[in-house]
């Protein structure tokens, strides 16, 4: 085993084959479903599903033992009873495996018996391997096309890591950003950390290209100092958006059972978050639009935001929020304004800062590129917010696009009635334009994005 | 026309015949937009669109002007340009028509000139019709099988009505409810206001048995006392959720060009939410989601939550959540955590509240089933939250309407990932489970519901 930390993680994000232990015929079984997430998700190595009763699952030829089988592994999944796990380690060692993920629970969660089976393990691997687990769900690796969540998608483009204490986090957070246009390079469920730990693979990030965002459901850490020393390493290199629990007593009593974490004072955390820059979030939805208002502000020139839309409800109350949260209302020039005069109906419609171009919109939603592009031309606006229309169409959809090709400045769309339209906005997503799936709270995400880019 | 208001609303809500004036052939046009709304939604009684230039559009026989029809009409909606609304107000009034609704803007929104045409349009109707509007877009009743707003749908089970000064957010909250399995009874688009408003309403909902909870977008009101008066005397009765704008100097601003509104100062209002037991929100979404805390909490006893999950991170943070916002957690009694024990797998569980059924509900979502009968039978639990699952499929919605069946302590259920989840979560709904979209803030909505519904 090579000792650089690199090297070592490498082989679980790029695995040339893997080999899943406990594989099952039976779709009931783990063993099935991570086999079947590697077929799905179309793994390019070689798979080997290790079950001593069976020829072939899924298609795929089995093998009776990990031992009998020539080819060399770089990572194993052991998907079996925790009883079973002391012994098929050691054949993965044997095998020369240097990446094991051990699915199973039964661990230091559960008491002195799974604390004893946790430092077996550990002398075992020692110096021949490295352990991600046990209880967790695996990984997912854009670059490497390697995914143990199943329905998941690879993209190049992708810039945010997940890595999560729970393993339906990982695997929730790495799919949900996807699904909605916001792919994600890497995700990591860590389970009890008994090897490689949160710190191993901040450190991983710190040096990785693609990276940008690394998004992190944590519950606690064993090596304060090293996290905190990766901290401020990463600050305005690396964008950390945490969300961590056991902030209350009934959280830390339930995480005990959960992940056996040392919590920690809640107040030491908000310190170690305040100096180093670090966004602190408290649900899965926040994890998404804070990434989306870093994401898509990111080439922000200032912090003036111009609002454009066609209904004066939403125009007001957009204009409003952004007062509430602090977000500053671009004052537009007279000549943005007799522009937009000459571009717009004449009757509902207001072509100061916040800009109704009026209903009319609905029935003709070029109104929204022409209105936009002037707005983004004028020098005091930094930031386009564009609120949603009547008539949401492949029209609308196409205008918002034509808007991005004039400039470089953030355009968002914040839009209450976005779950119908899912499929539309990650087309917007996906071209660089912000989609808020949250309209009121989205701009408390925004007003701490344009924070942390423009320096105040 | 008779002179107490119900029957004027009446005919708004029931109409039997409808007139539509400025009916287009174009599909740019909103003539043409009102027409299909009345056809897509099928509209059971007679539609006469009126155009001076046509023969038919959209397949309907169209009329030349109005005053030739011999038919009585109930209903009448002018889409034209402000200029000619006065001439058809006063063809309608001729024609003996008592429901108007004016959908051009143009009016008090655009200063002294608009005004003059609101005081004319009034001294035509006085006594002879009401006027909804103008700078409206019309209504939704599904009680009468009409609605303005496109793409709609009729639910006789509908508890909810929306009315709101903008157009677009009645429509959007009418149809983002109804689509999400809230069916609504009433959608009322007020606009101007100019003859029927906000207390006018009020009043109407006030004696109406299948509304119980009024969602209210709001940007001011003229008749102050009358407000507070209908407040007071609809406290415990109906249930007000109101988002009111113009809280700030800039909201007020924008405001005045939209409907005109006198918005008042923010204390005051805050004051008489308080004193009347009105719910205030600040979003479409916190609408949507304090609807559905109160709707499906209606048949709670106590305020004690049970929390089922099979994913650690989310059942430590849920409880958390609870706590966070002040929910009780119930403790189970000890006969409750035996028959758990039996019931759900050994490893990476808890009997406690919060209770985990551990990753294997994955594979076999009859273990939720099995949990939460147990839970939903002890004494101390009054409402039971159940958390996602990773692999939510129909068999995991079948387990969740069965316990449905076994009492009527209200259910939740908390999921992050719901957007890409939204048919399966509507059958949930329509079957009394409700379902939260966001569900960190839900559980605030939760609270607030918790707290009307049981006197602390």
């Amino acid at each position: 085993m090579k000792d650089d930390l690199k090297s070592q993680i490498n082989k679980f994000f790029y695995p040339k084959s893997v080999a899943i232990l406990g594989a099952s015929r039976s779709p009931a079984k783990f063993g099935n479903l991570f086999l079947r997430a590697f077929l799905t998700n179309e793994f390019p190595g070689n798979i080997y599903p290790i079950n001593p009763k069976a020829d072939e699952i899924l298609g795929v030829e089995a093998h009776k033992n990990l031992i009998d089988i020539k080819d060399p592994i770089d990572l194993a999944i052991i998907t079996t009873h925790p009883a079973e796990n002391i012994k098929l380690v050691k054949d993965c060692v044997k095998k020369g495996i240097e990446a094991i993920i051990i699915f199973s629970a039964g661990y230091a969660e559960i008491g002195e018996a799974g604390r004893e089976r946790e430092k077996e393990l550990l002398s075992i691997i020692k110096g021949k391997a490295r352990v991600l687990g046990p209880n967790c769900v695996g990984i997912h690796s854009a670059p490497g096309r390697v995914s143990s969540f199943p329905a998941t998608s690879f993209d190049l483009d992708a810039e945010v890591a997940i890595i999560s204490q729970s393993g339906y986090l990982t695997s929730l957070l790495t799919r949900t950003l996807t699904l909605r246009g916001i792919p994600v390079t890497f995700g990591v469920s860590l389970g009890n950390s008994i090897d490689l730990n949160i710190c191993d693979f901040l450190e991983y990030f710190k040096a990785e290209n693609n990276t940008k965002y690394i998004g992190i459901y944590l519950e606690g850490v064993s090596q304060g100092q090293r996290f905190i020393k990766l901290c401020k390493e990463m600050k305005g290199k690396k964008q950390l958006i945490i969300w961590k629990s056991g902030r209350t007593n009934i959280g830390k009593k339930a995480i005990s059972t959960h992940t056996a974490s040392i919590t920690g004072e809640d107040k030491i955390w908000n310190a170690i978050f305040n100096q180093y820059s670090i966004f602190r979030v408290n649900s899965a939805e926040e994890i998404l639009n804070q990434v989306i208002a870093l994401q898509f502000s990111e080439t922000m020139k200032g912090p003036k935001v111009g609002i454009l839309g066609s209904q004066g409800g939403l125009t007001v109350t957009t204009a409003e929020n952004c007062e509430f949260y602090g977000i500053e209302l671009a004052k537009l020039t007279d000549e943005t304004k007799e522009k937009l005069r000459k571009a717009i109906p004449e009757f509902g419609t207001s072509v100061n800062n916040p800009v109704d171009i009026s209903i009319a919109a609905a029935m003709n939603s070029k109104l929204y590129a022409d209105a936009g592009k002037i707005i983004l031309k004028d020098q005091n606006v930094d930031i386009l917010l564009i609120n949603g229309t009547w008539m949401i169409d492949s029209l609308f959809i196409k205008y918002l696009l034509s808007l991005r090709k004039e400039n470089d400045k953030p355009i968002f769309l914040i839009e209450p009635s976005i779950p119908e339209r899912l499929r539309s906005y990650k087309k917007l997503l996906n071209n660089k334009i912000g989609v808020s799936f949250t309209s009121f709270s989205f701009l408390r995400f925004l007003k701490s994005a344009i924070d942390s880019k423009i320096k105040i």
